[in-house]
């Protein structure tokens, strides 16, 4: 695969997105200057993934911007997206890259070190640490890492590192200090009420940060 | 793949068994005579969805009983299962059979003649038509076929039907008579007080009738 420029990553979840038009939310992040984007709907129906993966593709592809599918691995060979993510919860690594191949981006949530080593290990192409701050995205979610657990995530691992959970704009450069490769983020997009100006304002701040 | 006893199929559904035990009931329905095994879990995580086919496989295998896993054709791959079953609102045949390949097996949820003739057309190895009769196992279905329907549906398409909804040990020889190559079972097997016999009925009903 391309390099991958891994600064911002925009999450387009439906359940966050509550009813506000996905394809949307998509188009103005990325003409905020989002570098990637994971496509996320626990509770679509395996059609209606397939659909929506491959409308934002259709409009991704053009623009070079990499689209990653959650969970589900057979959505991502339907729609030809240029990978998935998978939590601890779904289908185990080495079973996702005998499907999806080499050449695709395979991207693991980790909450500890040991994860990340293990990710790593496994082959992955990217970790997603986190929570490292508090979030409403989601609930229920493992202990926060703050910058300290980041760094020491960082220590067990050389693959890019994607920082979630509490990303704003206002703690993004210091989750790169940490040193995370970039961020993910769901609501500091989703939520805002100018999603392209948000996710400009971030991706300023870890630009800025880079050339520092 | 190899010829499909196609008579008896059940679908052990997770939210159906309502906390049994999804694998014991599997051994018994086999231990009963049933053919043919589908496994459905809508509110499974992925790896709990791997891991029970792993498991279930591990058990069908040697007993030659094919398995069939719902929608999920990443899990069938992964668990190596024998097929996948789609529902209309799951992944497109075309997108499966180009996934899954050429010998794994492709059913497909039809309540109409033109669905199965679509569905026998884009290249499924069965379909499941219905509902036939009410049912409890499943809310907001379309209309019922009844035995006029399932005999429509015999016109439209040569491959195998299996006839779903509402089939018990009373009915089950009316519908292979209509023209059905088998009946697949949700709360017959699932809610009997003896999977096993309950089981043993229906194949028996059938098979009867064959002989006849």
């Amino acid at each position: 695969m391309d390099r991958i420029d891994w600064r911002l990553c925009f999450i387009a979840d439906s359940e966050a997105a509550s009813g506000r038009d996905i394809l949307q939310l998509i188009a103005e992040a990325v003409e905020g200057g989002v570098t990637l984007i994971q496509l996320r709907g626990k509770k679509w129906t395996s059609r209606e993934f397939l659909d929506m993966g491959m409308k934002a593709l259709r409009f991704l592809g053009p623009k070079k911007i990499p689209l990653i599918i959650n969970d589900r691995v057979d959505i991502a060979l339907a729609c030809e997206a240029d990978g998935v993510h998978l939590g601890q919860d779904d289908m185990p690594l080495p079973y996702a890259r005998e499907i999806l191949g080499k050449d695709r981006i395979i991207g693991i949530s980790v909450a500890t070190p040991d994860e990340a080593e293990a990710a790593e290990k496994d082959g992955a192409d990217y970790v997603g640490a986190g929570p490292v701050f508090g979030t409403l995205s989601k609930k229920d979610t493992a202990p926060l890492l703050g910058l300290t657990g980041l760094r020491k995530i960082r220590e067990k691992t050389k693959i890019p590192i994607l920082a979630i959970g509490g990303i704003t704009v206002a703690n993004a450069a210091d989750v790169i200090s940490a040193g995370a490769d970039g961020v993910a983020v769901i609501s500091a997009i989703t939520a805002a009420i100018n999603p392209g100006r948000a996710a400009t304002e971030i991706i300023e701040s870890i630009g800025k940060l880079k050339k520092g």
